[in-house]
């Protein structure tokens, strides 16, 4: 499969993500475009083609998809039936494919999907009413955790529940009926995550095992390669699923590691926090794998990584910022530094993950970030 | 020496070397403006803020610069008188600086350069009129060859003169007085480059001697690390240099190799395409490198490099072009893929130099390129 230099490639979606993949789109030899609200937006600052508008609107979303052949999303809280109406007026192929990611972006059917395909994960529970969630508690011990069916990451729409009071405020400020699932809590030691990619024609790889570490429920730092226990089983059962269901693109996959076992927390039906080291490492970047994917390209083999690496990201702190060039920076462009935002990230390479971590927090103090 | 998030940078030229560069601002944080005469230039196609017009545009050059504070040159071939104009209506600074440059676009006086800070090169003669000519080449044995003062570059303008017969013809067909200068042949073995930078804070560093070889006058490929003979006494003569001439950005420096010694053939005051493999290196490319310079920051000293790397260019071949993916592959977006175009580059890192070529090469192959 090949394609034709200048080839357009269209993102939904105007942040970091959309605009790493655009860079990468751009030295494939494709012409990104971009679709965002503001032209201030990360994407936005680096394509020569981009186009204003809300996801909501489709009228707006079919202008944009006209211009162009495949499209991708940057995120997976989109409005699936919506867009449909707009695929439907354009030629353009969007992947991965809106009835996938309709089970992906809700965790009650993206629960489904691991039992269904026997992934282990935590035990869940659907919670139709408040008597269901009430059940749960008293068949259930504390803690666990109650999620909100759409729109979570970073730890928005996760509660912890302790103990009945901490149940009790859950419902009297957040309870809505069908919204959540209950999990079981999984006492983890470390979290761990990997990149797969399958493309259009049904080739298939992935990027090594990595340790990954949140801070205020935010990911922090990446750091690999990670051996893990039956890795290559892991593979080819995340493999399978990837097949079953059709899927194109990459996946980031996060787990639990509780006593060298992984099991699944969730599942990103798009390029991931913790595959951004892939850019300073040989080969694809996991943005080279999506676009590559969406074009047919074959996907390589996954390569033996030599040495170690790590991804730190650059949280904001609502100062004014004076930052300083360092190597393996990726700034996003954003336009205001507010506490907690992804403002960029830095990666570093060494002789072992541990080495890559101690100086890509180093270089991170050294920015002031 | 810090600089805020957001600074805007601003390149003169839209080639695939203002694209480059605009790419390393944008990962470093900062805003890349780009002044060219088309909006399909490469490096229009990757910034937002693109503004149109030729370089011989003084007032449209003006109103490019007053939105920036620091901006950098594509290209040598500048009219620098022009250019002065247009810089003293505006605050911004402009590296290397204009009278720098002036000395360096000029084969003439760059040659004097060589001669004044001792730089090993060939002898050569100024041949201000058509005597100067006839007595050059009585007292000197053929070949001889006779380069353009200005403009000369991927072989341009470089006459290689075997014979009277030769010679004859070259004054019929090109003879201008004033605008040639006679340099002596070099009987090279090999040809080999390096990049060094100076930032403003005057802090310097360099990558590796690397070698490179032509095909048509055009870099074809380059490999390296290359070991050469007195390489730190080189270093030294060259950071002696920058400083003298208070050279500030990325230089590429082209030598010929001959019996071990090396000699300079001529310098680019600007990043070079024996320098694009560094984007692949660890540390900093010299896209980064040269925007580093221009806001002052602190250059890092040389790394040891692990291994190898091969970059070989990717050439217009007048076909119409499918392409495929492939690691390490900088496309320049150019529109017409014209015979003896640059359309991009690869890069591949290996074990040694020459397996990474091997597989440049292979990779090369397998883009029909």
């Amino acid at each position: 499969m090949t394609y034709k230099p200048g080839q357009k490639i269209g993102y939904l979606g105007g942040g970091q993500l959309a605009r790493l993949l655009s860079q990468s789109a751009q030295s494939l030899g494709l012409e990104a475009l971009v679709f965002s609200v503001h032209n201030s937006d990360p994407a936005a600052q680096v394509v020569r083609h981009w186009h204003q508008g809300e996801i909501s609107d489709s009228a707006k979303v079919v202008e944009f998809l006209n211009q162009i052949s495949v499209a991708t999303f940057e995120s997976e809280f989109v409005d699936i039936p919506l867009l449909k109406i707009a695929l439907a007026q354009t030629q353009c192929d969007i992947y991965p494919a809106p009835d996938v990611m309709a089970q992906i972006q809700d965790r009650k059917l993206q629960k489904k999907l691991f039992d269904d395909y026997r992934l282990p994960t935590s035990p869940w529970q659907d919670l139709p009413d408040q008597r269901s969630l009430e059940n749960y508690a008293q068949e259930n011990t504390f803690p666990f955790v109650l999620k909100k069916r759409f729109m979570g990451y970073d730890g928005y729409g996760t509660f912890m529940i302790h103990n009945p009071t901490e149940l009790k405020n859950f419902i009297k400020n957040h309870w809505q009926e069908n919204l959540y699932i209950a999990e079981s809590f999984i006492p983890f030691k470390k979290e761990c995550a990997i990149i797969l990619a399958r493309s259009l024609d049904g080739s298939l790889t992935h990027l090594p095992f990595v340790e990954s570490h949140q801070k205020e429920a935010r990911c922090d730092w990446v750091r690999g390669p990670l051996a893990v226990k039956k890795e290559k089983k892991w593979i080819k059962k995340l493999f399978h699923f990837l097949e079953q269901i059709n899927y194109i693109g990459v996946m980031g996959v996060e787990f639990f590691l509780n006593k060298g076992e992984l099991i699944i927390n969730e599942i990103a039906p798009r390029v991931h926090n913790t595959g951004h080291y892939s850019i300073e490492l040989e080969g694809f970047s996991q943005f080279d794998l999506h676009n590559m994917a969406l074009l047919g390209q074959a996907l390589p083999p996954p390569t033996k990584i030599r040495g170690g690496f790590a991804m730190v990201n650059l949280i904001g702190n609502g100062q004014a910022l004076q930052i300083k060039a360092c190597s393996g920076l990726h700034w996003y462009g954003k336009q205001e530094n507010k506490i907690g935002r992804k403002m960029g990230h830095l990666t570093v390479t060494a002789a072992t993950p541990q080495a890559a971590l101690k100086k890509a927090l180093k270089q991170r103090g050294e920015l002031g970030l």
